[in-house]
């Protein structure tokens, strides 16, 4: 085996927000020289990798250019050129998770057609290739509201989706390619992230339990363990699996699920990285989903994936009312409690609903946890000053 | 209070080695922007910081032009400029540890007095401004072998502590101010890191419990907890917090002691800074000891220092007979056990004794950690290729 560690090898990073940053602190515990691809210079990366590189991660050129600079190449954003990593595979790079993964993850109808294909679980969809499509098949009375759309590509914590109910709501859609799904009641929504390396190992961390923000549609906490029965847990982890061995793939893959009324799980979609739904488990797992990501690419054997406590994560979010200069009113306050560790991703101006950072809030016991969580999102305000 | 995350606020911190490195891996979570002076390009903090500074620790000129670029001045490495520091704090700077307790470490003659003036239990002694003065003593029948000596400044890691057995033992010593204390035979060297903020609150973490390498004088294995009565535990921790009040201490102290085949607990020496006792908290602890300095100083409320699970560090320190670029033989193998992390300090070249990671062993059971150790310290061996 490639001895990594403390060699002259180079792991390159497509994205170099928060998910890079928290990758860093495992690279730098194994010593695995790092160089980060990003557009922006106040990246939460930039200045914490071996190597900063500045560029659009959408464009050809820049994508291919860096990738001939480094051994291994991963992302922590999906949302990158993949004609770049397929001809950067081509001519012999190591890329995980695989492009070709990455293509059908990367737009939501190719995705839900995947789960189709593969006889796993999902609600059952529409694919438009324009918004006018769709228009077309309410005004024929195909389809019906209330409907679920989402875009097909780009979409990011809850951008990208929206419930349908009346005609104007239709009007205000962006135009471009797009899926339907019926709104389905769900008692749960879930998230069961798998690692698998290039032998085929792969290992399910806990079943988590996601509880969104009403609005914003952006998770509000992470809960692991998830409060569910061991069967529906069983068959969440089991589903998860599936899906990582349908694509093959290599590297953290999160799967998010509903679980319905009569106790079905439905696959919701997948992100092919580490997951807002895993940073728990930097304090409370025994491998975090950073550390097994690294572990997972490099074809080192995984980790331990149980916890060693229960973990919460709240995110903190920028407030309504503010843009500027980020203030993390009363964070102070939080360190007071036991088990709570605050993590500030380093973004100099806060808006609306934009991930600042979270909050890990680890207990013994998950219901406790729960209460100190509400206390902590209850007291911490991300603003401006 | 101040609010130091993402604030213009800068730390600096003298000494860029390990204990710097798994420093930043704190202040990136909670992004405290943090420059680093050390004398080496290739010391494991540079790339890692986000601002490093290139010099020499005990020149005065450059310590206190680095301490004049930051808001708060800390320390990794305790041998440092203390004329600089004190003109620096003189000027108004923040700096913690408080130079004046630095010097006084800094000197094992004046931190035993410091002892005796507290009466604060501890081995006797007798100081010797020269080696000279020593030989004279032994010449003259005033002191007896064996006996430990002990370089009086700029011991570190075992360097600078001999047992002297014989005169020839005595004629290899170094020329130096030293101290001689009685060799006290004890059941066991125990550790107890205590934090304290300037509000003056403190917190002791469980009592480690050390094993020593025979030979090098190096801590071969750490374990948390102790394997030790709890009378003798809250003892030990008693006679921490009684060093730290007495020194109106302010950031991470880890002190070391002896228990006696009585039970009797002597402080041996302390560290006024992060400890290898302390690096098992990383896995182990509800907040580790990195964090807990950066709370320290910072004067943040002082984080929960229980355990999650029992916690064992394995130093991998560079094997005999080998010496240049450094290869970490069987880590694979290592990765395979449950619960083991290694952290690798990135450091070029190895050599025999030499510092170059270390591994943590969690595990809900102290024993079961004990024997894993076990099996990855005969498993994992730094060499040269």
């Amino acid at each position: 085996m490639k001895n990594y560690f403390s060699s002259p090898f180079k792991l390159g990073v497509l994205g170099g927000g928060q998910l890079g940053r928290m990758l860093l602190a495992e690279t730098q515990k194994f010593d695995v020289y790092t160089a980060i691809l990003d557009k922006s210079l106040e990246a939460p990366c930039a200045k914490k990798c071996d190597e900063f590189h500045q560029g659009d991660l959408l464009d050809f050129d820049t994508v291919y250019n860096f990738g001939k600079k480094v051994d291994l190449l991963t992302i922590e954003i999906e949302n990158v050129n993949i004609d770049a990593l397929d001809k950067l595979e081509k001519e012999g790079l190591t890329i995980y998770p695989k492009p070709s993964n990455l293509r059908v993850i990367q737009n939501k109808a190719s995705q839900k057609k995947f789960y189709k294909d593969n006889n796993i679980p999902t609600a059952d969809f529409n694919h438009y290739a324009y918004l006018e499509e769709l228009k077309h098949s309410y005004e024929n009375d195909i389809i019906d509201f209330p409907l679920v759309w989402k875009a097909a590509r780009f979409g990011y914590d809850g951008n990208g989706v929206k419930v349908v109910r009346t005609i104007d709501d239709l009007e205000s859609l962006p135009a471009g390619e797009c899926i339907t799904e019926s709104l389905i009641p769900f008692k749960n929504e879930l998230a069961v992230i798998v690692a698998r390396n290039t032998n085929g190992e792969s290992t399910t961390y806990p079943v988590v339990e996601m509880e969104f923000h009403p609005e914003a549609n952006q998770v509000e906490y992470v809960i692991c363990p998830a409060r569910i029965n061991d069967t529906v847990a069983k068959k969440a982890q089991e589903i998860a699996i599936k899906v990582a061995d349908a694509f093959d793939f290599v590297g953290l893959l999160a799967v998010e699920m509903f679980q319905t009324e009569n106790d079905e799980i439905l696959v919701n979609e997948v992100a092919p990285r580490t997951h807002n739904s895993g940073h728990y488990s930097i304090e409370a797992s025994y491998t975090n989903q950073f550390e097994q990501h690294v572990r997972s690419i490099l074809n080192l054997p995984l980790g331990n994936t149980e916890s060693k406590v229960a973990g919460i994560m709240v995110n903190l979010v920028g407030a309504e009312g503010y843009t500027g200069n980020v203030f993390y009113e009363n964070l102070e306050d939080i360190l007071r409690i036991d088990g709570v560790t605050p993590h500030i991703y380093g973004k100099k101006t806060t808006k609306p609903f934009r991930k600042m950072g979270h909050v890990t809030i680890v207990h013994e016991d998950v219901n406790k946890a729960r209460e100190i969580a509400q206390q902590v999102k209850e007291t911490v305000k991300v603003i401006s000053k």
